[in-house]
């Protein structure tokens, strides 16, 4: 993998800033974060930009410092299981480092992104002589497995309605008291397909949860009296406790 | 959590011999794998016994030397997800380090089981003593978490009976020519719960299975005429090559 869109991002961003306040540099000795500052490239990539596709050699992994990015797998059917999307402040990339150096995912962006590109040989020489970098990535991959454990989790026992009653309860200030009104972050296909739905499941599952809980929807706003409306509807049928510990 | 079959082990485990060969302590210092060995506790668990409960204290974590170990999850409606049954070689209860000091699964002896315990204390002090041992844990923590996007990946594209085709497969000798015979490992009822079934969608999946592929199956007994009865069913709805990368 390269550097796949060109066009070098001329908005102002501070890297040292972005490297140094992330929670996986945070705290690590001045030096350490700015060897990886001096190695990182800031670019934007369109809308729609395949960043990588599994399989390919991997020299580089990524931090969002604007934008949304899917983490995808194909069959050899040619059919898409979307893994994760991202958005800001996430890492993606960094463990082809430990899988032969090969990508064993497909990355697009899917709003117009801003990445920090860092060497993967750089990470890997870093961990090796920092442990505290070591800890933190750790730290990092527990709290990631974790998440993948509860998406498991809630594909076998939360029904289609409740875990988009889950998915819109992430997008919301979990403290926030009173109505609230947030804006879908991307495409209902692309949730649909995140959350594991074929469309039409998903446009059967939005007008269920509509009509089970209140709540009201109007193209991508979603407008709740508050997140009792969801919390008593979802994380019933949930093995975390709300306010959600599972994503904090 | 402490020790909870209390039931030594008598039969003759090399503990020693046990850590020095799993992959994860292998190649490390002898002074660093004579530490863990002799910190290491060898215990019987029987069948179905819980070995911890979803948010206890977590003071160890475990190597499994013999047996099945089902981790799980339970919603406040009492419903049961299984995250993952691991056997021989696996480790599991280590992440809690990074978590809190929490589990965040329950775990339970799904057959008469051996156990190595481990002091969690005793892995977060080697891991930032000794570099080696933090990146091989990161190693393993990245094959773990591509093993759960696969896993993602198959409750999204693979139907019912692919799903089962590939757990099949997963037990065979993947360079076995001719006709293959192979034990369902633990009962049906778990693997169907493993694959996030319920047991009726598995029953009826399985007779498809059966009746598509070929293959038979007798209590717990499958019987193949070989692999390619099951790759060719399974594997081109899958984002892997065969023989399986993602399980090597």
């Amino acid at each position: 993998m390269g550097c796949i869109a060109e066009a070098e991002y001329h908005q102002s961003i501070d890297v040292y800033e972005s490297i140094e306040s992330h929670p996986i540099f945070k705290g690590l000795p001045k030096e350490v974060t700015a060897t990886f500052a001096a190695s990182a490239r800031a670019q934007h990539y369109p809308k729609g930009k395949i960043l990588f596709l599994q399989q390919d050699k991997a020299e580089s992994f990524y931090i969002i410092a604007t934008g949304w990015v899917k983490l995808f797998r194909e069959t050899f059917d040619g059919d898409e299981a979307v893994i994760d999307v991202l958005n800001e402040g996430c890492i993606f990339g960094e463990t082809a480092i430990f899988e032969d150096g090969i990508h064993h995912n497909s990355a697009q962006s899917i709003e117009d992104t801003m990445l920090l590109s860092l060497p993967l040989s750089l990470l890997k020489q870093q961990m090796i002589q920092s442990n505290e970098l070591s800890m933190k990535m750790f730290g990092a991959m527990s709290r990631y497995r974790r998440l993948q454990d509860q998406e498991l989790e809630h594909r076998d026992l939360q029904s289609a309605p409740q875990r988009i009653g889950c998915f819109l309860l992430r997008l919301c200030n979990q403290d926030q008291l009173g109505p609230i009104t947030l804006h879908l972050p991307y495409d209902k296909s692309l949730i649909a397909a995140r959350l594991g739905m074929k469309p039409e499941t998903f446009s059967r599952a939005l007008t269920r949860l509509r009509r089970e809980t209140g709540i009201r929807i109007n193209g991508s706003t979603v407008i709740m009296d508050g997140l009792s409306q969801l919390t008593s509807y979802s994380c019933s049928a949930c093995s975390s406790t709300f306010p959600c510990e599972d994503i904090k």
